[in-house]
This record gives C-alpha cells, sequence and structure tokens, in this order.
C-alpha cells in the first residue's frame, strides 16, 4: 500500500475511535448519566469533538490527501478508492469549519439538550427559547461558512442537507415533497372519513417492565445479537455504533401506549442491523457506517412499517404478544389488533403518526426549519407557528408545546437544519427497497408469517448494509432500483395496503 | 492572573475532560458494555489516553511551567500554588514514558481485562499467564523510564508506589509492614483459637434483585446522592468520577453470600463521600480528585469497617435488614448478625477477609508483585507462588485459580507493581483518623445508632475531602494527626474491638 494512503487509514481510524467515543459520552449521557453530570459531560464532548476536528483539518491531512488522489485509480482496491472519496469529502467540509466555533456549538448542544429533557417534562418552552435562538444563530453561521467555493449554497439549509444526506438540496426536496403531499392530503381526507378501527386496546395499561420484557426479547427474535449490543430506555429512542461488534439500541416505553415502545425497538433494530450488517472489511474505517440518515431511514422505516405493520408480522408476533398481556388483550382479535396498529388519524406526535400521516409531520419540520435558518421565523415564535402549521395541515392543534414543537429532540441536540428531511427520503426508498427485495424474493411476506426473517437479512445485508459508506445515496438507490427516489412505489405500496 | 498560569489551566482542564472520558470508556466497559464490544474498546481507550499523554508532555507545557515557577510565590493564592506543584508533577513524570509505548500498554491493558473477566469465569489461568507476562514487561519497562535523574530507584516497583501513593517506598513499605506483621499474625492465632460466631445465615439465599434494591437503600441512607451518581454491577467493584456531580460506584452480588455486595457498596461509597466532598473550586481542575491510593482507601475502609462493621451502625441498619430478608435472617439476633460479620478466620478472597486478616492478603500480593518486577517470579509460576504464600502466611490453600491469584483485576487491568501497598495504607489510616473525628465528636458512634451520619460527614468532608488533591498524603496526616502513618492506632482499634 503506498505510504501516503496508510498513513491516512491510520489517521482517519484515530479519528473512528475519537468519533466513537463521543458516541459512547453520547449514549451515557441519553440512557443513565446522573442527573448532575450535565455539566461536565458538555465539556468532555465539546474536548473530543475539538480534538477530532483539529486532527482532521490538519494541513498533513491536506497533502497527504492530495499525494494520494494523484495516485493512478486502477492501482487502487474499489474500497481504497471509495475511502478516498469520502475521507477527501470529510476532509474538505471540516476545513471550512474554525475548530473554536465548533467546540463552542458542541458545548451549547449539551447544555441546550438537558435543558430540554426539563423543559419538556415541564411543558415549558421558554425556558429552552433562549437556547434554541442561538442554536439558529450557530446553525446559520455553519450555513455561512460554506457559502463560497465549491460549497456555495442556494438556500441556507443546503449545507446541513448535504450533511446528512449527500446529494440532496432544498429546492430538490421542496419538490419532491409538493409531489408527495399532493396525493397525501387527499389519501388522508378519505381514510380518516372511513369508519375508524377500534384502538382503546392500545392505551390500557401495560407495566413498564413487562414491556420490556416483551422489547427484548422481540428484539432478539428479529435477529438482533444481545451480544453485539444491548437495549435501554430513554427520551428520545436512537441507535448508536460504539464498535463493530457494539451496536446499541435505545427504545421508551408509556405505560398506556403500547405503540410507543413496539414501533420504537423494530424502528431502532432496523438501523442497527444496518450497522451490524456492513461488511467486516470496512469495520474501523470511515467507510464503517450507514451512508446518509435517509438510507438509515429506509432500513429503520422498512422494519418498522413494511414488516413491522404487516399482517403477516403479526400473523407471528400476536399469539406472543397476546399471551404475555393477556389480560389487556384477551378481548382483541388478530384482525383488530393490526386494524388497529394501521389506524390512519391525523395526530400530534410524529413518531407515532401512521404511515399516510407521517410524511406530513416531517414536511412541517422541514419548511420550519427552513424559516428559522432564513431568518423569516423567530425562535420564540415557534410555538404558534409549529401548532398553526398543525392546524392547517393536519387538522389538529397541540394543546401544549410539549406536544408540539418541544416533542422531538432533534433542534435540542443538533443543528436546525438538515434534521428532518431524511425521513421522508427514508420511506419513500423503503417502499422502493422492500419491492425490489420481494421481486427477488416473492417469499418473503409468507416467511415472515413464520416468524423467519432471514432471507429478508440475508438480501438487506447483501444489497444494502455490506456496502456501508462505499456507495453514496444516489449510487446506491441506482444500483438497487434501476432509478432515483421517487415517492411512485411507496404511494403504491400506500393504496394497495388501504385499498 | 498571570497569563502562563491561565494557559496551564486550560490545558490541564482539558487534559481533565479526556481523563474523564477514559473513565466513562472504562465504566461502560465494566458494566454495560456487550460482550462483542472489547476490541473497539481498546483502541477507543488507547486512542484517548495517547491524546491527553502527547498533550501533557508538549513542550510547551514544560516552558508555561517554568515560567510559572519563577512567578513570586506571594502572588499567588494558596490554591494556584497547590495547582502548580502538582501540574508540574504530573508533567515530569509524564515525559519520563515515551506515548507510543503509553498507547501500546494500555491496548494491552483493555485486552487483558477482557481475558481475565474469562479466565476468572473459567478458573482459567493458562488462558491469561501470557498476558500477565506481557503486562509485567511493561510494568517493568515504566521501572526502567524512570530509573535515573530525580525519580532513581532503589527498587523497580517504587515508581509505580510513587505514582499512586506519593512519598511511600518500597523500602519504606517494608518497614511498616513488618512492624504490622509481627502483631497481626499472633492475633490471628489467638482469634481463630476462640469459640467461632455463627455464620451459617450468611450464606442462606439472597435474591440478586433483592439485594439490590437493598442496596441502593443502604447506600443513599449512607448519604450517597443519586442525583450526583448511580450504583451498577461489576465483575470487581469501583467508584469512578466522571464528573464534579457524577460519582458511581459498583457492587456486586452474590446469592449465597450476604456480605459481599453489603460491603462492596459501602465501601465503594465511601470512595464517593471523599470525591463528592472536594471543595467546589477544585472542581474540573486536577486538584478535584483524591489525593492518592492509599488516603482513598483510609476513606473506603473507614465506611466499611470502623463505621459498617460497628454495633451501633447494625443496632440501625439491622431491623432493616432483617425485615428486607425475613425468611432468611428471621432466626437471627441482631448480636448474632454483629458477630457473624466480623467473624475472624483465615481465608482466600481478599475482599471478603475480615479485618485482622486482610493485610496478611495485601502483604502477600505486595511481596509477589515485588518478585514479578524483580523478575525472581516469573508469571506462569504465580499460581504456585501465590498458594505456597496462603498457606504459609494463612494457613489456607486456594483449590483454584479463581480463588486464588484471578481473584482481583489489579494485575490484569493496571501495572503489576504499587498496586496493593494502598489497602493497608488506608486500614491504618483509617483508624488515626476515625480517632480524631471521636476525639472532636465523642458522640458519633450515638449518632450513627440512629442512623444519623451528619457530623461524620461535615468532620470528613472539613478534614479530608474538601482539600482533594492540594495537600499530600503526608502533609494531610501530619495536619490530622499530627503524626506520620502508624499501625500502632489500628492495632489498638482492634484490640479493643476483640478484646
Amino acid at each position: 500500500m503506498h505510504p501516503a494512503l496508510q498513513s491516512l487509514k491510520a489517521r482517519f481510524a484515530e479519528l473512528d475511535d475519537l468519533r466513537r467515543t463521543v458516541s459512547v459520552l453520547h449514549w451515557d449521557m441519553s440512557t443513565h448519566m446522573p442527573q448532575d453530570g450535565t455539566g461536565s459531560r458538555g465539556r468532555m464532548i465539546a474536548a473530543v469533538e475539538k480534538i477530532a476536528h483539529e486532527k482532521l483539518i490538519e494541513p498533513a491531512v491536506g497533502e497527504l490527501l492530495e499525494t494520494a488522489s494523484g495516485l493512478p485509480a486502477a492501482t487502487l482496491a474499489a474500497e481504497d478508492r471509495a475511502f478516498l472519496r469520502l475521507a477527501q469529502r470529510q476532509f474538505a467540509r471540516a476545513s471550512k469549519i474554525p475548530p473554536a466555533f465548533k467546540a463552542e456549538f458542541l458545548h451549547h448542544m449539551t447544555e441546550t439538550y438537558d435543558v430540554w429533557v426539563h423543559a419538556r417534562k415541564a411543558n415549558d418552552f421558554n425556558a429552552v427559547a433562549p437556547f434554541l435562538e442561538k442554536t439558529v444563530m450557530y446553525s446559520r453561521a455553519v450555513s455561512d461558512y460554506f457559502n463560497s467555493g465549491e460549497t456555495a449554497w442556494v438556500h441556507p439549509m443546503d449545507p446541513h442537507i448535504e450533511d446528512a444526506d449527500p446529494g440532496m438540496t432544498t429546492a430538490g426536496l421542496r419538490t419532491l415533497f409538493a409531489a408527495l403531499r399532493r396525493e397525501l392530503v387527499p389519501l388522508v381526507k378519505e381514510l380518516s372519513s372511513r369508519e375508524q378501527p377500534r384502538t382503546d386496546f392500545l392505551s390500557r395499561v401495560y407495566s413498564k417492565p413487562r414491556q420490556m420484557e416483551f422489547l427484548n426479547w422481540l428484539a432478539r427474535h428479529l435477529g438482533y445479537d444481545f451480544n453485539r449490543g444491548r437495549q435501554d430506555l430513554t427520551y428520545h429512542p436512537f441507535m448508536t455504533k460504539l464498535g463493530a461488534g457494539d451496536v446499541r439500541i435505545t427504545t421508551r416505553v408509556d405505560e398506556t401506549n403500547l405503540c410507543d415502545g413496539l414501533f420504537s425497538t423494530i424502528h431502532e433494530s432496523g438501523h442497527a442491523f444496518y450497522e451490524l450488517g456492513i461488511a467486516p472489511g470496512l469495520e474501523g474505517t470511515i467507510l464503517g457506517y450507514g451512508v446518509s440518515a435517509g438510507i438509515h431511514e429506509s432500513q429503520s422505516r422498512l422494519w418498522e412499517n413494511l414488516v413491522g405493520r404487516s399482517r403477516e408480522f403479526w400473523t407471528y408476533f400476536y399469539p406472543h404478544l397476546q399471551a404475555h398481556f393477556a389480560d389487556a388483550l384477551q378481548d382483541v382479535s388478530l384482525d383488530e389488533f393490526h386494524r388497529g396498529i394501521n389506524r390512519v388519524q391525523p395526530s400530534l406526535i410524529r413518531t407515532e403518526a401512521d404511515e399516510v400521516t407521517y410524511n406530513l409531520h416531517v414536511m412541517i419540520r422541514f419548511d420550519l426549519e427552513a424559516q428559522l435558518l432564513e431568518g423569516s421565523l423567530k425562535a420564540k415564535d415557534l410555538p404558534a407557528a409549529w401548532n398553526d402549521r398543525y392546524e392547517s395541515d393536519l387538522g389538529v392543534r397541540p394543546a401544549s408545546d410539549a406536544q408540539g414543537c418541544l416533542q422531538d429532540v432533534h433542534w435540542f441536540y443538533g443543528s436546525v437544519g438538515g434534521m428532518f428531511q431524511g425521513y421522508t427520503i427514508g420511506n419513500l426508498f423503503s417502499a422502493q427497497c422492500f419491492d425490489a427485495a420481494l421481486k427477488a424474493h416473492p417469499d418473503i411476506p409468507e416467511a415472515i408469517s413464520r416468524g423467519d426473517f432471514s432471507t429478508l437479512h440475508a438480501w438487506l445485508k447483501e444489497n444494502i448494509y455490506r456496502h456501508g459508506s462505499s456507495l453514496f445515496p444516489q449510487e446506491l438507490i441506482r444500483q438497487l432500483t434501476g432509478q432515483d427516489l421517487s415517492p411512485a412505489p411507496f404511494l403504491a405500496y400506500l393504496g394497495r395496503k388501504y385499498s
């Protein structure tokens, strides 16, 4: 191997260790950290991130990249070419951001997270408003750092979107979302006017420890390997990769909301399957992660919805669930359960939304964060704008900010901008992806009804997971489907499901 | 503040963030990490430690220290003088060790830890022997890096002891230990020949979840604040400080050994009280930690033994314990319980040893690690040497290495050398310290019998905890007692207790 390439690999492997270290600090902060640990945790995260950032943008990295980019492509393995492309991208993008600014922003983020956790519990937007205002300011400053040269943008949200979903832009997504919206709005209207299935049983009392028992069993049964991960409780469920053999999921349980835990666990398991299925040769390198927010979400949503809300899935699992909660579910048939968990009804909480209305939740956030970044919406006016949009788009108005603009962690532990489009990209691609799997293996649904996920796992691993970040999103989508990202398969799936 | 001092403080604060980061990685590894997380965790710990080490020994730090040491002492606050003294010490000592060597050793440690966890479970010394051999080699190399200039040593264990217990040496401790031993050996003999109290009830069945409930309640009742910490299970209990408001304890529970969990929890709570009681102004600086292994251990042992095995303590707690385990303890009186937990009997496991034999366990380890470092004992011969010493010193011979030389984590996650003397220093000083507390407040035992620890907490905080690392061990001992470390008060305490 050329010494420049070898040296780059060693440097990026060290950066990867630091990145995972930050993930451990964050996982702990979000699951087990005692209440008063917050202040010093913020400093620790900021310290490690700052060092990682400084190391990434060292001039020596730029020189090594230049040397390596001069190597004849034919002399490089495909994996090395993919590595160099991603390393170049990470170096170029990080070099736009001054390390001191980055550290300050990160420290602000961890402070904000803690304030948000309390503000959400106390339904107190005012407590977190000044923090959000500062986050908008920082996020806009990030945009401005990118507004020159190759990264000049049309909309200030573009650099944030490019970070999460390479190749996408605000304008492109607006067009895509508008097309989707045109079909969804009448569909929601039509489905809401139908006779509604019963859902009373979903809000009966399900004890939290009993739910956790089932959720651990369920994750294991879906194929999640507890030797290579674990499941903990948190405020806002997430998956995190702390090592090739350490990919953790989190969930939350609500004593009177059976769906919350069930679909969080299935969703995060889907994310974990992606990370756990990456080719061993890519592990420990920057290629050893899912490639984008949208592609990652396509995998979690595939498991949560196309698999986890299917009739076949519950044909197998419902008897187990019913036996586990014999009192609460004794009068509920499989058919009633399946119809109940698929009820379409405009509601307030994104993570609990049905598959039809879900993307409308995303579009509200997408538009609002664009406005916050543009400066046309002030942080303090977010609750009113949020509530108005819910009323106009979904016909429901939050009675509290906890049920409104405080519900999602994203703006309170991250940037404002580029945080939500991945969910809709994911929904759209999940349908394209599942179509391709069914085309290759039409027997998948039948296997699922026997609790057998092996064919699906193998197909996803072969076609998506193993690539890690060596194919960029559009390359992966085209390679898999022969097409670009499109709303048509998703809309066709909804049509079939609800016809 | 002088700019050099300010700059040093900022640099050491960053180092402190990295140090705590490593502690989070280690806490997680020892409590919740899934089985397959080991490999990458080792790399992460090594990466962060290596960076911290490189940053500590940067020439700029040496220059700043030189500038700061030229400042007139009278212009500096006492706290700043203490800071500069400790910073100088850390810089000088770290500068002896090449960063690449340090990283390699650390990586080896985390690998070894994992092998040890399995080897201990499987009672398989051979599995871990080659790792231990390497640890000895690394540890000896550390000694040799120190064998010149101001840090030249008489015995290769001296630099390791100086690290953990500043001001102590192998020769000095040998003298101290010999004096202690002369008194202990006949005392053990005499006490063993007495009629033994019943202890059958200590190995009845105590369910693990019920134990954990009690241990959490107990820690809280002793004054451990769960807003500033938490308690988890591990193989080998420890306390770790992850932030001023995040000081965690760990324990272990054995279904048929009631004492294991009880005294682990009280012991680690004692460590935590020390860290939680440090003056807020020292927090986030290198002075914001307990000053040495021995002084730290004096606090854990004070709570575990002088408080936690006293008649007064159980006068208050035994009715609670008995109510919690009504079936197992119904036929056991307070008097029987108190006598049972204080039974003196030579045994195999250090952490479960009574107060009289405990220091004999320590001396065995102290001598063996000195021999390993000298090269007069080979790692592969450790089990035989260990077992022979137990037979000659305590009259018992381990039937397995799990009950023998594999029982302690220290040599399997750390150096060989300097790992054990702190326990005996701690035992000796715990008695000196408790004598001083009782002299100031003769009513402490009576308060303890009412479950009231407030006077003791306040006295310890004022006289020990708040100083953090601003007084070195001998300064602290002299300030508190007007004397040096001495075995006499400890022996007098044993004499009173067992007369």
